[in-house]
């Protein structure tokens, strides 16, 4: 779609999305558009519904956002859309296969088949006839740990489902493990990129935890890629509740205080002190970018030809 | 391979595989080397493993004979075999998915999907790539009602699973529903073709379920295609434990009194009374045909490159 800065045969500037769920969905739904050289790096630390149910029983990392993130990058033909339609499609019923979601078995069965994470990823890429490719964050199944204050009082809860559902404020998260290895081929990704996307996303389950292993935080710290982090458009229930814009930035700021943001992009509407978000986003070393990138229905998703469009301004520096 | 004899572009004569199973898997496998104008229809009358399950949690005809024909006809590059693999996957677990063969999910998704049988199964063959097209004998899940004798008495066990476990000698079968509609596409195959072959396979589970249903009973009765019978290299536990090979054609010829066979191919190591078995052969109208078509190392399985040979001489009325 665009000339390239540092862009392939395929065109576009190398861009690494970082998040998991519907809000990297949203973004690879726009980045797409913008370039051809692209990369998911996804969380796996989900730990409810099909996925959840996956991991326990078959020792798997959980497939489920790495699945969507592919259905996100499908191709724009029958072949793609109808694959596509095909993964994202899930059993209903009153027994065992009830809420699987069927491209979750196929890169389980692939895993195993294959006994590789992301060869059996790249597999499911070409089925799809993915445009870009999709990473797991690191190669083994992660727990968040987060601390939760309710009432003044401080506790830790573990687990994505138990974090999203547990009552009270989450102030920061932890993984468990501590130190797990981050998949090689997504730090690699990260150091090439020339620009790095994190969010939007459920802040502290799905965009936070990639700054909690250490080597793909190291890489995104010294890469030279510029940096754009893309605010949610509404609060998470059960996570950031009542979270301001500018309390996103202050949070990600606290479990990253070295990281160095470009850009921070919010949709006009959300900002309700433009004054407050432009300092948050200065502490982070970052200018702010307000535009209309929201659904023009006025439901609380991104519109992906209006992300896509703000992204390329931003990314070709006319914005 | 071939010249065809009445083949499209493709080449090869235009064949008709019957059957099910192991058996059906086998006559695909040699078929594919002769021909590329290439059918199978498909027995849906399964109620066990993987794909019993499935009929029973969400009403679908058995996918388990239909994975395994489309798996036999596989692309013979790196894509098909890669597909293939993943499709004949089992997953092993403690848990709700153990035993369920990964192209069974697959098969019962697109269905869902597309709301068509037929289209979805055309879906999963381009996936693997695959060299012909497998269709399901009739359109709704059958059982199959057997008729058993044990210590002289008769009586009527229903299902295929019942049919293979119970005590005593399977006489007869029959369907239910009674007159299931066919697949259209099965029997304008069958009216469309050179040659139908029949078997090997389970003999009453398998193979004579397809004179059962009206429609498909009347094509192969009608049919200018001439009729090749492969027989078993063994006796199928639980169905036929001592079954020669003449019997199994009497068996057949019960089933279908005005069924005319231009060919009965048998292993040379199975004939006991090769005068017994030409007679049964010509009761049905047909010649005998023996060959070596076991595999070499004396397992009851054929081996493929044999089978193909032979098939392709009979074909070309060279044997």
């Amino acid at each position: 779609m665009t000339g390239g800065l540092n862009g392939g045969p395929g065109g576009g500037p190398g861009a690494v999305a970082l998040g998991g769920g519907h809000g990297l969905y949203a973004s690879l739904s726009a980045l797409r558009r913008v370039t051809s050289q692209l990369t998911a790096v996804v969380t796996v630390a989900d730990d409810g519904g099909s996925s959840g149910r996956l991991r326990r029983e078959l020792g798997v990392l959980p497939p489920g956002d790495l699945r969507m993130a592919l259905a996100a990058l499908c191709g724009d033909d029958e072949w793609g859309h109808t694959w596509s339609e095909v993964v994202q499609h899930r059993f209903r019923s009153e027994g065992e296969l009830h809420g699987h979601a069927v491209g979750n078995l196929l890169i389980v069965a692939l895993w195993e088949k294959l006994g590789d994470t992301v060869a059996g990823l790249d597999w499911l890429g070409r089925l799809l006839g993915a445009h870009g490719r999709v990473l797991p964050m690191c190669s083994v199944p992660l727990d968040i740990a987060a601390e939760v204050e309710l009432d003044g009082e401080i506790s830790t809860v573990h687990g994505q489902v138990a974090c999203a559902l547990t009552p009270g404020r989450v102030r920061a998260i932890s993984l468990v493990p501590e130190d797990p290895p981050a998949c090689p081929e997504a730090v690699r990704a990260v150091l090439d990129a020339d620009w790095v996307v994190l969010g939007p996303g459920s802040w502290f389950t799905s965009v936070l935890p990639h700054l909690k292993v250490p080597e793909l935080a190291d890489a995104l710290h010294s890469t030279r890629a510029r940096r754009l982090v893309t605010l949610n458009l509404a609060p998470q229930p059960g996570e950031t509740d009542d979270f301001s814009p500018q309390q996103h930035l202050e949070v990600l700021r606290r479990h990253a205080p070295a990281l160095e943001v470009d850009v921070v992009l919010a949709d006009t509407g959300v900002v309700d002190d433009r004054d407050e978000l432009e300092k948050a986003a200065a502490a982070l070393g970052g200018r702010l970018v307000l535009a209309d990138v929201a659904a023009a229905d006025g439901s609380p998703r991104h519109d992906a030809r209006r992300l896509a469009s703000v992204l390329d301004e931003i990314f070709h520096e006319k914005r």
